[in-house]
Protein backbone atom coordinates (compact mmCIF):
# COMPACT_ATOMS: atom_id res chain seq x y z
CA UNK A 1 0.00 0.00 0.00
CA UNK A 2 1.06 3.72 -0.83
CA UNK A 3 0.12 6.34 1.38
CA UNK A 4 0.80 9.87 -0.07
CA UNK A 5 1.67 12.71 2.41
CA UNK A 6 0.52 16.43 1.18
CA UNK A 7 2.83 18.64 3.13
CA UNK A 8 2.19 22.48 3.74
CA UNK A 9 5.50 24.15 4.89
CA UNK A 10 4.81 27.66 4.98
CA UNK A 11 7.46 29.73 3.97
CA UNK A 12 9.79 26.79 4.33
CA UNK A 13 11.65 27.82 7.32
CA UNK A 14 10.90 25.12 10.41
CA UNK A 15 9.45 28.52 12.76
CA UNK A 16 6.67 27.75 10.15
CA UNK A 17 5.97 24.32 10.44
CA UNK A 18 3.01 22.63 12.43
CA UNK A 19 3.80 19.80 15.25
CA UNK A 20 2.06 17.38 12.41
CA UNK A 21 3.35 18.58 9.65
CA UNK A 22 6.67 17.91 11.22
CA UNK A 23 5.52 14.54 12.18
CA UNK A 24 5.04 13.86 8.90
CA UNK A 25 7.92 14.81 7.30
CA UNK A 26 9.42 12.00 9.49
CA UNK A 27 7.54 9.53 8.01
CA UNK A 28 8.44 9.63 4.36
CA UNK A 29 10.54 7.41 2.57
CA UNK A 30 10.07 9.25 -0.97
CA UNK A 31 10.36 12.96 -1.36
CA UNK A 32 8.83 13.82 -5.11
CA UNK A 33 9.77 16.96 -6.33
CA UNK A 34 8.27 18.30 -9.59
CA UNK A 35 11.28 18.87 -12.17
CA UNK A 36 13.79 21.32 -10.79
CA UNK A 37 14.00 23.23 -13.91
CA UNK A 38 11.15 24.64 -13.26
CA UNK A 39 12.14 26.49 -9.67
CA UNK A 40 15.49 28.24 -8.51
CA UNK A 41 18.18 26.43 -6.96
CA UNK A 42 17.49 28.79 -3.96
CA UNK A 43 13.76 27.12 -3.06
CA UNK A 44 15.33 23.92 -3.94
CA UNK A 45 18.09 25.05 -1.01
CA UNK A 46 15.50 25.81 1.34
CA UNK A 47 13.57 22.46 0.80
CA UNK A 48 16.90 20.66 1.42
CA UNK A 49 17.69 22.66 4.74
CA UNK A 50 13.80 22.06 6.29
CA UNK A 51 14.55 17.95 6.01
CA UNK A 52 18.10 17.89 7.10
CA UNK A 53 16.57 20.53 10.58
CA UNK A 54 13.37 18.75 10.74
CA UNK A 55 13.87 14.77 9.51
CA UNK A 56 15.21 13.27 12.42
CA UNK A 57 16.47 9.05 12.27
CA UNK A 58 14.57 8.09 9.09
CA UNK A 59 16.10 7.46 5.99
CA UNK A 60 14.36 9.17 2.65
CA UNK A 61 15.23 9.74 -0.50
CA UNK A 62 14.53 12.69 -2.85
CA UNK A 63 13.56 11.66 -6.19
CA UNK A 64 12.81 14.41 -9.01
CA UNK A 65 9.77 13.76 -11.39
CA UNK A 66 10.99 15.44 -14.62
CA UNK A 67 7.88 17.13 -16.09
CA UNK A 68 6.76 16.07 -20.11
CA UNK A 69 7.38 18.32 -22.78
CA UNK A 70 4.23 20.73 -22.87
CA UNK A 71 2.62 21.38 -26.62
CA UNK A 72 2.50 24.96 -26.47
CA UNK A 73 0.44 25.16 -29.42
CA UNK A 74 -2.60 27.70 -28.87
CA UNK A 75 -5.26 25.73 -31.03
CA UNK A 76 -6.54 22.91 -29.43
CA UNK A 77 -5.67 24.41 -25.74
CA UNK A 78 -7.82 22.66 -23.67
CA UNK A 79 -6.91 19.00 -25.03
CA UNK A 80 -3.48 20.04 -25.11
CA UNK A 81 -3.72 20.49 -21.38
CA UNK A 82 -5.62 17.88 -20.82
CA UNK A 83 -3.30 15.16 -22.97
CA UNK A 84 -0.14 16.63 -20.67
CA UNK A 85 -1.49 16.14 -17.52
CA UNK A 86 -2.11 12.18 -18.28
CA UNK A 87 1.44 12.16 -19.32
CA UNK A 88 2.64 13.90 -16.41
CA UNK A 89 0.29 11.43 -14.27
CA UNK A 90 1.99 8.43 -15.96
CA UNK A 91 6.06 9.64 -15.06
CA UNK A 92 4.90 10.15 -12.05
CA UNK A 93 2.94 6.61 -11.64
CA UNK A 94 6.35 4.99 -13.51
CA UNK A 95 8.62 6.74 -10.60
CA UNK A 96 6.27 5.62 -7.74
CA UNK A 97 6.22 2.08 -8.69
CA UNK A 98 9.66 2.25 -9.33
CA UNK A 99 10.93 3.79 -6.60
CA UNK A 100 8.01 1.79 -4.23
CA UNK A 101 7.63 -1.56 -5.60
CA UNK A 102 6.33 -2.53 -2.12
CA UNK A 103 4.80 -0.05 -0.80
CA UNK A 104 5.98 3.27 1.94
CA UNK A 105 5.02 6.33 2.41
CA UNK A 106 5.34 9.08 -0.36
CA UNK A 107 5.57 12.91 0.38
CA UNK A 108 5.51 15.67 -1.88
CA UNK A 109 6.40 19.32 0.03
CA UNK A 110 3.95 22.32 -0.56
CA UNK A 111 4.72 25.94 -0.32
CA UNK A 112 2.41 27.71 1.68
CA UNK A 113 -1.02 25.59 2.30
CA UNK A 114 -1.92 23.15 -0.24
CA UNK A 115 -5.49 24.29 -0.35
CA UNK A 116 -4.20 27.31 -2.28
CA UNK A 117 -3.55 27.52 -5.78
CA UNK A 118 -1.02 24.86 -5.67
CA UNK A 119 -1.07 21.58 -7.94
CA UNK A 120 -0.33 18.98 -5.81
CA UNK A 121 -3.70 17.27 -4.86
CA UNK A 122 -4.66 17.88 -8.47
CA UNK A 123 -1.78 15.68 -9.89
CA UNK A 124 -2.07 12.92 -6.87
CA UNK A 125 -6.01 12.85 -8.21
CA UNK A 126 -4.59 12.34 -11.95
CA UNK A 127 -2.35 9.37 -10.83
CA UNK A 128 -4.81 8.14 -9.01
CA UNK A 129 -7.25 8.43 -12.03
CA UNK A 130 -4.02 6.68 -14.09
CA UNK A 131 -4.79 3.52 -12.29
CA UNK A 132 -2.48 4.04 -8.98
CA UNK A 133 -4.15 2.86 -5.75
CA UNK A 134 -3.19 5.93 -3.29
CA UNK A 135 -4.14 6.68 0.11
CA UNK A 136 -3.92 10.54 0.74
CA UNK A 137 -3.31 12.58 4.23
CA UNK A 138 -3.04 16.38 3.39
CA UNK A 139 -1.14 18.62 6.23
CA UNK A 140 -2.37 22.54 5.84
CA UNK A 141 0.40 24.72 6.28
CA UNK A 142 0.81 28.72 6.88
CA UNK A 143 0.31 30.36 3.09
CA UNK A 144 1.72 32.98 2.21
CA UNK A 145 -1.15 35.47 2.26
CA UNK A 146 -0.94 34.73 6.24
CA UNK A 147 2.38 35.32 6.53
CA UNK A 148 1.94 38.64 4.25
CA UNK A 149 -0.93 39.61 7.46
CA UNK A 150 0.98 38.27 10.09
CA UNK A 151 4.34 40.86 9.01
CA UNK A 152 1.85 43.62 8.62
CA UNK A 153 0.03 42.52 11.85
CA UNK A 154 -3.72 43.12 10.21
CA UNK A 155 -6.43 42.08 10.04
CA UNK A 156 -7.21 40.77 6.70
CA UNK A 157 -10.85 41.53 6.92
CA UNK A 158 -12.76 45.00 8.20
CA UNK A 159 -14.99 44.38 10.52
CA UNK A 160 -17.29 41.66 9.50
CA UNK A 161 -16.39 42.51 5.88
CA UNK A 162 -15.14 39.95 2.90
CA UNK A 163 -12.33 39.11 1.77
CA UNK A 164 -11.38 37.78 -1.61
CA UNK A 165 -8.20 35.90 -3.59
CA UNK A 166 -7.33 36.11 -7.07
CA UNK A 167 -4.70 36.31 -9.50
CA UNK A 168 -2.86 39.25 -10.84
CA UNK A 169 -4.28 37.94 -14.04
CA UNK A 170 -7.49 38.22 -13.48
CA UNK A 171 -6.86 41.42 -11.21
CA UNK A 172 -7.97 44.13 -13.11
CA UNK A 173 -10.61 42.44 -14.57
CA UNK A 174 -12.68 41.38 -11.53
CA UNK A 175 -12.21 44.43 -8.97
CA UNK A 176 -14.24 46.23 -7.40
CA UNK A 177 -14.20 47.81 -4.26
CA UNK A 178 -17.26 45.91 -2.48
CA UNK A 179 -15.20 42.55 -2.98
CA UNK A 180 -13.83 43.87 0.68
CA UNK A 181 -9.78 43.41 1.25
CA UNK A 182 -8.64 41.85 -2.63
CA UNK A 183 -5.84 39.60 -2.30
CA UNK A 184 -3.31 39.40 -5.06
CA UNK A 185 -1.17 36.27 -6.10
CA UNK A 186 0.41 34.63 -8.72
CA UNK A 187 0.99 38.90 -9.84
CA UNK A 188 4.15 38.77 -12.81
CA UNK A 189 3.85 42.56 -13.20
CA UNK A 190 2.04 44.51 -10.26
CA UNK A 191 -1.11 44.56 -12.43
CA UNK A 192 -2.49 46.47 -9.45
CA UNK A 193 -1.05 49.81 -11.07
CA UNK A 194 -3.48 49.51 -13.72
CA UNK A 195 -5.92 50.47 -10.24
CA UNK A 196 -4.48 53.34 -9.75
CA UNK A 197 -6.27 55.77 -11.73
CA UNK A 198 -9.51 54.46 -11.73
CA UNK A 199 -9.19 54.15 -7.13
CA UNK A 200 -6.60 56.63 -5.97
CA UNK A 201 -7.85 55.67 -2.68
CA UNK A 202 -6.36 52.33 -2.65
CA UNK A 203 -4.15 50.57 0.04
CA UNK A 204 -1.98 48.16 -0.36
CA UNK A 205 -0.22 45.72 2.00
CA UNK A 206 2.80 44.14 0.07
CA UNK A 207 5.18 41.40 0.91
CA UNK A 208 7.70 39.70 -0.99
CA UNK A 209 9.68 36.77 0.08
CA UNK A 210 7.99 36.12 2.88
CA UNK A 211 9.49 34.42 5.48
CA UNK A 212 13.13 34.07 3.35
CA UNK A 213 16.37 36.03 4.14
CA UNK A 214 15.49 39.22 2.08
CA UNK A 215 11.40 39.53 2.94
CA UNK A 216 9.96 43.04 2.10
CA UNK A 217 7.91 44.66 3.54
CA UNK A 218 5.73 48.00 2.02
CA UNK A 219 2.25 49.05 3.12
CA UNK A 220 0.55 53.12 2.03
CA UNK A 221 -1.46 54.56 -0.22
CA UNK A 222 -0.83 52.65 -3.62
CA UNK A 223 -0.38 55.33 -5.88
CA UNK A 224 2.26 57.18 -3.13
CA UNK A 225 3.82 54.02 -3.15
CA UNK A 226 3.98 52.22 -5.93
CA UNK A 227 6.76 53.85 -7.52
CA UNK A 228 8.91 52.81 -4.58
CA UNK A 229 7.23 49.66 -4.75
CA UNK A 230 8.46 48.69 -8.27
CA UNK A 231 11.87 49.53 -7.69
CA UNK A 232 11.99 47.47 -4.45
CA UNK A 233 10.79 44.51 -6.56
CA UNK A 234 13.09 44.98 -9.30
CA UNK A 235 16.23 45.09 -7.01
CA UNK A 236 15.02 41.85 -5.35
CA UNK A 237 14.28 39.88 -8.64
CA UNK A 238 18.15 41.82 -10.04
CA UNK A 239 19.72 40.42 -6.93
CA UNK A 240 18.05 37.18 -6.63
CA UNK A 241 17.14 36.14 -10.26
CA UNK A 242 13.31 35.81 -9.27
CA UNK A 243 11.41 37.01 -6.86
CA UNK A 244 7.65 36.13 -5.24
CA UNK A 245 5.16 38.53 -4.14
CA UNK A 246 1.85 38.84 -2.59
CA UNK A 247 -0.35 42.05 -1.57
CA UNK A 248 -3.55 42.96 -0.46
CA UNK A 249 -5.62 46.16 -1.54
CA UNK A 250 -8.06 47.95 0.48
CA UNK A 251 -10.00 51.38 -0.48
CA UNK A 252 -9.70 53.47 2.89
CA UNK A 253 -12.17 54.51 4.68
CA UNK B 1 8.46 47.48 28.73
CA UNK B 2 5.50 45.55 27.86
CA UNK B 3 5.49 43.05 24.75
CA UNK B 4 1.99 41.31 23.78
CA UNK B 5 1.74 38.33 21.48
CA UNK B 6 -1.03 37.88 19.67
CA UNK B 7 -0.45 33.68 19.31
CA UNK B 8 -2.56 31.87 16.55
CA UNK B 9 -3.66 28.37 17.41
CA UNK B 10 -5.59 26.44 15.27
CA UNK B 11 -7.84 24.47 16.27
CA UNK B 12 -5.99 24.34 19.91
CA UNK B 13 -5.02 21.21 19.03
CA UNK B 14 -0.82 20.82 19.93
CA UNK B 15 -0.98 19.37 16.17
CA UNK B 16 -1.96 22.05 14.65
CA UNK B 17 0.36 24.53 16.36
CA UNK B 18 3.38 26.05 14.67
CA UNK B 19 7.23 25.63 16.37
CA UNK B 20 7.38 29.62 16.48
CA UNK B 21 3.68 30.05 18.14
CA UNK B 22 4.70 27.31 20.45
CA UNK B 23 7.74 29.17 21.06
CA UNK B 24 6.05 32.30 21.55
CA UNK B 25 3.50 30.69 24.02
CA UNK B 26 6.80 29.38 26.53
CA UNK B 27 7.64 33.32 26.40
CA UNK B 28 4.52 34.62 27.89
CA UNK B 29 4.09 35.78 31.61
CA UNK B 30 0.42 36.62 31.42
CA UNK B 31 -2.55 35.44 29.04
CA UNK B 32 -5.25 37.42 28.96
CA UNK B 33 -8.92 35.78 28.18
CA UNK B 34 -11.90 37.45 27.48
CA UNK B 35 -14.51 37.20 29.54
CA UNK B 36 -15.40 33.69 29.95
CA UNK B 37 -18.79 34.09 30.03
CA UNK B 38 -18.74 34.61 25.86
CA UNK B 39 -17.27 31.38 25.57
CA UNK B 40 -17.85 27.64 26.50
CA UNK B 41 -15.90 26.26 29.25
CA UNK B 42 -15.36 23.41 26.64
CA UNK B 43 -13.12 26.04 24.52
CA UNK B 44 -11.32 27.20 27.85
CA UNK B 45 -10.49 23.54 28.66
CA UNK B 46 -8.92 23.33 25.33
CA UNK B 47 -6.90 26.33 25.89
CA UNK B 48 -5.60 25.29 28.98
CA UNK B 49 -4.50 21.81 27.71
CA UNK B 50 -2.88 23.41 25.38
CA UNK B 51 -1.49 25.64 27.62
CA UNK B 52 -0.02 22.76 29.65
CA UNK B 53 0.82 20.54 27.04
CA UNK B 54 3.18 22.78 25.30
CA UNK B 55 4.42 25.39 28.02
CA UNK B 56 7.35 23.45 29.52
CA UNK B 57 9.56 25.42 32.87
CA UNK B 58 8.15 28.95 32.77
CA UNK B 59 5.32 30.22 35.03
CA UNK B 60 2.62 31.90 33.67
CA UNK B 61 -0.42 33.49 34.98
CA UNK B 62 -4.25 33.20 32.95
CA UNK B 63 -5.97 36.34 33.84
CA UNK B 64 -9.55 37.17 32.43
CA UNK B 65 -10.80 40.62 31.65
CA UNK B 66 -14.30 41.33 32.29
CA UNK B 67 -16.01 42.81 29.04
CA UNK B 68 -17.40 46.32 29.98
CA UNK B 69 -21.36 46.01 29.75
CA UNK B 70 -22.50 46.65 26.31
CA UNK B 71 -25.54 49.27 25.25
CA UNK B 72 -27.71 47.15 22.67
CA UNK B 73 -29.99 50.30 22.32
CA UNK B 74 -29.80 50.50 18.26
CA UNK B 75 -30.23 54.21 18.06
CA UNK B 76 -27.19 55.61 17.92
CA UNK B 77 -25.47 52.25 17.22
CA UNK B 78 -21.81 53.29 15.93
CA UNK B 79 -21.43 55.95 19.31
CA UNK B 80 -22.31 53.42 21.26
CA UNK B 81 -20.05 50.40 19.98
CA UNK B 82 -17.09 53.03 19.93
CA UNK B 83 -17.82 53.91 23.67
CA UNK B 84 -17.80 50.34 24.26
CA UNK B 85 -14.41 50.20 22.48
CA UNK B 86 -12.89 52.75 24.69
CA UNK B 87 -14.71 51.17 27.24
CA UNK B 88 -12.80 47.58 27.12
CA UNK B 89 -9.54 48.84 26.21
CA UNK B 90 -9.16 50.98 29.36
CA UNK B 91 -10.41 47.50 31.23
CA UNK B 92 -7.45 45.59 29.42
CA UNK B 93 -5.30 48.77 30.20
CA UNK B 94 -6.00 48.42 33.97
CA UNK B 95 -5.23 44.84 33.89
CA UNK B 96 -2.10 45.21 32.24
CA UNK B 97 -0.57 47.80 34.29
CA UNK B 98 -2.30 45.59 37.66
CA UNK B 99 -0.13 42.77 36.36
CA UNK B 100 2.42 43.80 35.12
CA UNK B 101 3.93 47.13 36.68
CA UNK B 102 7.50 46.54 36.04
CA UNK B 103 6.91 45.00 32.51
CA UNK B 104 7.01 41.63 31.06
CA UNK B 105 5.25 39.94 27.86
CA UNK B 106 1.35 39.46 27.66
CA UNK B 107 -0.27 36.51 25.39
CA UNK B 108 -3.66 36.58 23.82
CA UNK B 109 -4.38 32.97 22.02
CA UNK B 110 -6.08 33.42 19.00
CA UNK B 111 -8.43 30.71 17.79
CA UNK B 112 -7.04 29.79 14.03
CA UNK B 113 -5.44 32.62 12.46
CA UNK B 114 -5.28 36.26 14.09
CA UNK B 115 -5.88 37.65 10.49
CA UNK B 116 -8.95 36.37 9.91
CA UNK B 117 -12.74 37.65 11.86
CA UNK B 118 -10.96 37.85 14.80
CA UNK B 119 -10.40 41.20 17.14
CA UNK B 120 -7.61 40.78 19.04
CA UNK B 121 -5.20 43.27 17.00
CA UNK B 122 -8.14 45.67 17.29
CA UNK B 123 -8.38 45.57 20.49
CA UNK B 124 -4.12 46.00 20.72
CA UNK B 125 -4.58 48.79 18.96
CA UNK B 126 -7.14 50.32 21.25
CA UNK B 127 -5.35 49.61 24.35
CA UNK B 128 -2.65 51.63 22.64
CA UNK B 129 -4.32 54.06 21.41
CA UNK B 130 -5.85 54.66 25.12
CA UNK B 131 -1.92 55.72 26.32
CA UNK B 132 -0.52 52.06 26.91
CA UNK B 133 3.01 51.58 25.38
CA UNK B 134 2.87 47.63 24.08
CA UNK B 135 5.50 46.29 21.96
CA UNK B 136 3.48 43.67 19.99
CA UNK B 137 4.59 40.47 17.41
CA UNK B 138 2.04 38.49 15.47
CA UNK B 139 2.27 34.61 14.93
CA UNK B 140 -0.35 33.10 12.37
CA UNK B 141 -1.88 29.88 12.73
CA UNK B 142 -3.89 27.22 10.93
CA UNK B 143 -7.18 28.89 10.18
CA UNK B 144 -10.54 26.71 10.04
CA UNK B 145 -11.01 26.98 6.62
CA UNK B 146 -7.52 25.30 5.83
CA UNK B 147 -8.83 22.99 8.32
CA UNK B 148 -11.51 22.77 6.00
CA UNK B 149 -9.96 22.04 3.21
CA UNK B 150 -7.68 20.14 4.54
CA UNK B 151 -10.17 17.63 6.00
CA UNK B 152 -11.87 17.52 2.69
CA UNK B 153 -8.52 17.18 0.72
CA UNK B 154 -9.75 19.75 -1.28
CA UNK B 155 -7.87 22.94 -3.20
CA UNK B 156 -10.06 26.27 -2.72
CA UNK B 157 -9.70 27.83 -6.00
CA UNK B 158 -10.84 26.16 -9.21
CA UNK B 159 -7.56 26.87 -11.63
CA UNK B 160 -6.59 29.88 -11.27
CA UNK B 161 -9.79 30.88 -10.09
CA UNK B 162 -10.65 33.42 -7.03
CA UNK B 163 -12.01 32.19 -3.89
CA UNK B 164 -14.60 34.45 -1.37
CA UNK B 165 -14.27 34.30 2.18
CA UNK B 166 -17.60 36.04 4.09
CA UNK B 167 -19.93 36.34 6.54
CA UNK B 168 -23.18 33.88 7.16
CA UNK B 169 -24.81 37.22 7.17
CA UNK B 170 -24.07 38.68 4.34
CA UNK B 171 -23.83 35.81 2.23
CA UNK B 172 -26.96 35.60 0.34
CA UNK B 173 -26.93 39.33 -0.84
CA UNK B 174 -23.61 38.62 -1.85
CA UNK B 175 -23.40 35.14 -3.16
CA UNK B 176 -22.74 35.04 -7.41
CA UNK B 177 -21.46 32.03 -9.25
CA UNK B 178 -18.66 34.12 -10.24
CA UNK B 179 -17.00 34.72 -7.09
CA UNK B 180 -15.56 31.51 -7.23
CA UNK B 181 -15.44 29.51 -4.35
CA UNK B 182 -17.70 31.07 -1.47
CA UNK B 183 -16.43 30.27 1.71
CA UNK B 184 -18.64 31.15 4.91
CA UNK B 185 -17.11 31.94 8.34
CA UNK B 186 -19.52 33.01 11.31
CA UNK B 187 -23.15 31.76 10.11
CA UNK B 188 -25.40 30.93 12.82
CA UNK B 189 -27.71 29.33 10.62
CA UNK B 190 -26.65 28.31 7.45
CA UNK B 191 -27.95 30.50 5.19
CA UNK B 192 -26.55 28.63 2.35
CA UNK B 193 -30.10 26.92 2.32
CA UNK B 194 -31.86 30.55 0.85
CA UNK B 195 -29.21 30.06 -1.85
CA UNK B 196 -30.23 26.51 -2.83
CA UNK B 197 -33.41 27.26 -5.09
CA UNK B 198 -31.69 29.77 -7.07
CA UNK B 199 -28.56 28.13 -7.43
CA UNK B 200 -29.82 24.43 -7.76
CA UNK B 201 -26.32 23.26 -8.86
CA UNK B 202 -23.95 24.40 -5.95
CA UNK B 203 -21.72 21.74 -4.33
CA UNK B 204 -20.60 22.53 -0.63
CA UNK B 205 -17.91 20.81 1.66
CA UNK B 206 -18.98 21.54 5.34
CA UNK B 207 -17.33 21.12 8.58
CA UNK B 208 -18.02 21.41 12.41
CA UNK B 209 -16.29 21.00 15.35
CA UNK B 210 -13.11 20.88 13.00
CA UNK B 211 -9.56 19.50 14.65
CA UNK B 212 -11.94 18.89 18.15
CA UNK B 213 -13.04 14.67 18.90
CA UNK B 214 -16.46 16.15 17.93
CA UNK B 215 -15.26 17.07 14.25
CA UNK B 216 -18.13 16.35 11.59
CA UNK B 217 -17.60 16.51 7.61
CA UNK B 218 -20.08 16.80 4.96
CA UNK B 219 -19.51 16.85 1.14
CA UNK B 220 -22.24 16.52 -1.88
CA UNK B 221 -24.81 19.05 -3.64
CA UNK B 222 -25.91 21.15 -1.26
CA UNK B 223 -29.66 20.37 -2.54
CA UNK B 224 -28.98 17.20 -1.41
CA UNK B 225 -27.21 17.28 1.78
CA UNK B 226 -28.89 19.97 3.02
CA UNK B 227 -31.43 18.04 5.10
CA UNK B 228 -28.78 15.85 6.77
CA UNK B 229 -26.19 18.81 7.61
CA UNK B 230 -28.92 20.74 9.11
CA UNK B 231 -29.80 18.01 11.38
CA UNK B 232 -26.01 16.83 11.93
CA UNK B 233 -25.51 20.06 12.93
CA UNK B 234 -28.53 20.46 15.11
CA UNK B 235 -27.63 17.25 16.76
CA UNK B 236 -24.08 18.52 17.59
CA UNK B 237 -25.35 21.48 19.09
CA UNK B 238 -27.84 19.58 21.17
CA UNK B 239 -24.79 17.40 22.65
CA UNK B 240 -22.07 19.96 22.84
CA UNK B 241 -24.39 23.10 23.81
CA UNK B 242 -22.62 24.71 20.77
CA UNK B 243 -20.98 24.31 17.59
CA UNK B 244 -18.77 26.07 15.20
CA UNK B 245 -18.52 25.34 11.51
CA UNK B 246 -17.54 26.42 8.38
CA UNK B 247 -18.20 25.83 4.60
CA UNK B 248 -17.23 26.46 0.91
CA UNK B 249 -19.24 26.75 -1.75
CA UNK B 250 -19.28 26.17 -5.59
CA UNK B 251 -21.35 25.66 -8.67
CA UNK B 252 -20.70 22.88 -9.96
CA UNK B 253 -18.47 22.98 -13.57
C1 LIG C 1 1.64 28.75 -6.86
S1 LIG C 1 1.19 29.93 -5.64
C2 LIG C 1 1.37 28.98 -4.17
C3 LIG C 1 0.74 29.57 -2.94
C4 LIG C 1 1.00 28.74 -1.70
N1 LIG C 1 0.36 27.43 -1.78
C5 LIG C 1 0.54 29.47 -0.43
O1 LIG C 1 -0.28 28.93 0.32
O2 LIG C 1 1.03 30.57 -0.20
C6 LIG C 1 2.59 31.01 -5.67
C7 LIG C 1 2.24 32.41 -5.20
O3 LIG C 1 2.19 32.45 -3.79
C8 LIG C 1 2.73 33.67 -3.30
N2 LIG C 1 3.91 33.33 -2.49
C9 LIG C 1 4.39 32.09 -2.25
N3 LIG C 1 5.46 32.13 -1.44
C10 LIG C 1 5.67 33.45 -1.16
C11 LIG C 1 6.61 34.15 -0.35
N4 LIG C 1 7.57 33.51 0.32
N5 LIG C 1 6.51 35.50 -0.28
C12 LIG C 1 5.54 36.15 -0.94
N6 LIG C 1 4.63 35.53 -1.71
C13 LIG C 1 4.68 34.20 -1.82
C14 LIG C 1 3.06 34.51 -4.50
O4 LIG C 1 1.94 35.30 -4.80
C15 LIG C 1 3.27 33.46 -5.58
O5 LIG C 1 3.01 33.98 -6.86
C1 LIG D 1 -14.67 34.70 15.19
S1 LIG D 1 -14.35 33.67 13.82
C2 LIG D 1 -12.68 33.23 14.11
C3 LIG D 1 -11.99 32.58 12.96
C4 LIG D 1 -10.55 32.15 13.28
N1 LIG D 1 -9.71 33.30 13.55
C5 LIG D 1 -9.94 31.32 12.16
O1 LIG D 1 -8.90 31.67 11.65
O2 LIG D 1 -10.52 30.27 11.84
C6 LIG D 1 -15.28 32.23 14.29
C7 LIG D 1 -15.73 31.40 13.10
O3 LIG D 1 -14.64 30.60 12.67
C8 LIG D 1 -15.10 29.33 12.25
N2 LIG D 1 -14.49 28.33 13.13
C9 LIG D 1 -13.64 28.59 14.14
N3 LIG D 1 -13.24 27.44 14.71
C10 LIG D 1 -13.84 26.43 14.04
C11 LIG D 1 -13.81 25.00 14.15
N4 LIG D 1 -13.08 24.38 15.07
N5 LIG D 1 -14.55 24.29 13.26
C12 LIG D 1 -15.28 24.90 12.33
N6 LIG D 1 -15.35 26.23 12.19
C13 LIG D 1 -14.64 26.99 13.04
C14 LIG D 1 -16.61 29.36 12.35
O4 LIG D 1 -17.12 29.79 11.10
C15 LIG D 1 -16.83 30.42 13.40
O5 LIG D 1 -18.09 31.02 13.25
Amino acid sequence: MITVLAIGIGSGSPAHLTAEAAAALNRVDVFLVADKRAETSDLAAIRTDLCRAVITGHNYRVIEVADPARDRDPSGYREAVADWHARRARAYADVITRELPDGGTLGFLVWGDPALYDSTLRIVEQIRASGVDLALEVYPGISSVQLLAARHQMVLNTVGGPIYVTTGRRLVDEFRPDLGTVVVMLDGDLACGRLVEEHPDLEIWWGAQLGLADEALIHGRLRDVLPGLTERRSAIRAERGWVMDVYALRTAD
